[in-house]
């Protein structure tokens, strides 16, 4: 279709964008929604994934896009790819914390080193803990065949690494870039864990897709997450004006030890008590003591002969 | 490995890809199954994907991947992003008119250009309508701390605007191109709207894993749908020879304010009333009148001690 | 806030960085996790990607990235991405053998080229049967319009010919790459389908967000299954000590021509009778005869009015 158009065709063509590209500036005055560089010059989704895909690799080195050498390089690889990310990332922290302010004078670029700092000085504790988030990938799937496979190919390990490094920024009331990074973690693996979350060390979140963890949940140590599960709010508490309150404690806490198994829903401000086994499709709105086992019955099924007409021509 | 091989190793893999190449291509000319420029050209992922990254930032300039640079200069970004969706998304509508008409003659570049500049002149609305659905994000979720966060990370945001996008190609007709784009926002958010769904004003889907709605669904404004909820088909009408009639109207008609918690499935074209509220795991099948509170009674929970014996070691 | 630092405070910036690096160098020594070129030097995620598309290119050319000029020359671009492929893969596939045999000298080359080569011999066989899937979609769903919109853009298109490649792998026990490609395809497609699952003919999988199919699962053809069903584990087999007996037959087996509605749960090393249905959200751990109907009875619901208080303000 291209270069075929006539001289005529082509000045209305013309013309009709020129006078869409003016409605749509309009818009722009009129409604809002757009950032530019000028002003509040938001985090870009581009710098942020590339940041967290400089972490993961300080994370698991050569698990993911970098490669390594050698051995004897780590300690090279490692610098520079601290250096890159102090860099990268206290710069779009930074800019968070301007726009936040609405442009006003604040201390944003110390705020953001601070921040950053943070951050990596966590990065070997972080790995720490990962490491037994992989074994216990490891021990609860008969799937599992090695860490190797687990750290390169599981969904829950690069949900879980996101969320780390998220509530990281979260605590240092960074706006905009951990929930950035966690509806990217959504994205890649359909688990949603808001970076609110806190979570335990040896976590486990097997196939995952669906699993929804609220902001303010927090999860023990050595729990085990089935495809499905929901850690949710049931209600949220409102202001005067009927306004929800931001920020209100409203979503489980997990103590140690628990599996919940697929398709469980547990909502509001309850506590599971540790060691507790939460059924398949469970529905529960209430705390239990530690060591509980529940499960709902199995719906009634209604078993029958296929209809002979009903079969497939 | 590479390079490693010796010669008579080196002959025998070449004639191995020979024999391989020639089996493939007799699939090619036995079974079908591919496309060529020179023949259907269809619409590739790859443009489609771009036309579509450059209809975002006309609706949410700076929010994506092409920078702004100033407020000054948004209406030439809008020009020139205009300028280059107008070329390239009614030069892949023409190839898949041209695709469905069988590679008879058909006015297919005629109508492309008018579909496209049916899209075109509804940005200015779509903006408006996605700034009221970026309100419906921020007043119905605890979690969210700014319309910057919610355009920047939220993928009810993408799934909805790629819905409002690809509904308007769907109205005009075009083939492949709105399932394309619908299949995308699939892909990313796990949101799967079909593009044949008409949407109302100031939509919220919250966390979204798993939310199915059907190809003639049809939702009213100020509806709030939590994951995993499907408005899906009950039976597929079909024809005299027992095969599927294609697009009858078999989906849900959901009004004004409702509100459909996780979980909940309704099927069949029935039509569900104003201000209703379905809570999570309803399963419906019929329609219900305005102000309607649905729930079901939660399962029956069998909460017991874990035995010792089933602790972890 | 780039360039703005001071002296001192770059000079403070340096110190800290080499600092974290020094500290996660030394948590690289003792906890592990890392990975290099001169060590395990396992598959890279981007090179198993670009080796998939290459392959998803000789099923269904001119569909994916690479364009096919015409159809006289789809032998030559069939040869040179066998060629690729041959070479890139047997590659990736001799490494991964390497890997697992712990670097202890292996017939790796010899038996990476054998995995390779049987699987580009399958590309006919692999082709005449995604044929049947693609044939499947078209008569099972009503929204779809053409083979051209199911090939171009059907999730369970890229899930199913991805298991189906990967099945190959895995058959020749190839470590980590069969895996490695389920998981990009249940990114993808949020359709989690272990590489171990073995499908039959004329499979279709609706919407697919969800869909859970375990490692040692068996599907027959004519099958279709709807989002959200799980095909899973009632429970582990363990050995002596407690832990976990890896690989043991634990999943469903689906014979010809079953309906599996959504989110439907069928659990255990369990056999599902030829043209049975399985009704949505069934929860069934024991085996049926064919031509079996079950259903669950729909949640009793509870249908009120709607309280004023509770209307939005």
């Amino acid at each position: 279709m291209k270069n075929r158009k006539n001289n005529a065709e082509q000045d209305r063509a013309a013309a009709f964008i020129a006078g869409v590209a003016e409605k749509i500036s309009e818009s722009y005055r009129t409604v809002g929604g757009f950032n530019h560089n000028d002003g509040s010059n938001l985090p870009r989704e581009s710098e942020i994934l590339q940041i967290l895909s400089r972490i993961f690799e300080l994370v698991f080195p050569g698990y993911g896009e970098h490669e390594v050498h050698s051995q004897a390089t780590l300690t090279f690889s490692a610098g520079n790819l601290a250096a890159e990310v102090y860099v990268h990332l206290s710069d779009a922290i930074g800019r968070a914390f301007q726009c936040a302010s609405g442009n006003t004078p604040c201390s944003c670029g110390g705020r953001a080193a601070e921040a950053t700092e943070k951050l990596l000085a966590a990065i070997p504790e972080i790995r720490r803990v990962m490491m037994l988030d992989v074994q216990a990938a490891y021990d609860g799937d008969p799937a599992a065949k090695s860490f190797d496979e687990i750290i390169l190919s599981y969904p829950c390990i690069k949900a879980i690494a996101i969320n780390r490094i998220a509530h990281m920024l979260y605590q240092e009331k960074v706006p905009l870039i951990p929930r950035m990074m966690g509806e990217y973690a959504h994205r890649i693996t359909a688990i949603d864990i808001h970076p609110g979350a806190v979570l335990g060390e040896g976590i486990f979140i097997d196939h995952g897709t669906g699993v929804v963890i609220g902001e303010t949940a927090s999860i023990g140590s050595g729990v085990k997450i089935y495809q499905g599960v929901t850690l949710g709010a049931l209600s949220f508490p409102k202001d005067g004006e009927g306004k929800i309150i931001k920020g209100a404690k409203r979503h489980p806490t997990i103590e140690d030890n628990v599996t919940i198994y697929a398709g469980a829903t547990i909502l509001g401000n309850v506590i599971i008590g540790h060691d507790s086994v939460i059924g398949g499709n469970v529905w529960l709105t209430q705390s239990v003591p530690p060591e509980t086992r529940i499960t709902i019955a199995p719906p009634q099924l209604t078993i029958g002969k296929k209809h002979k007409s009903a079969k497939k021509a």
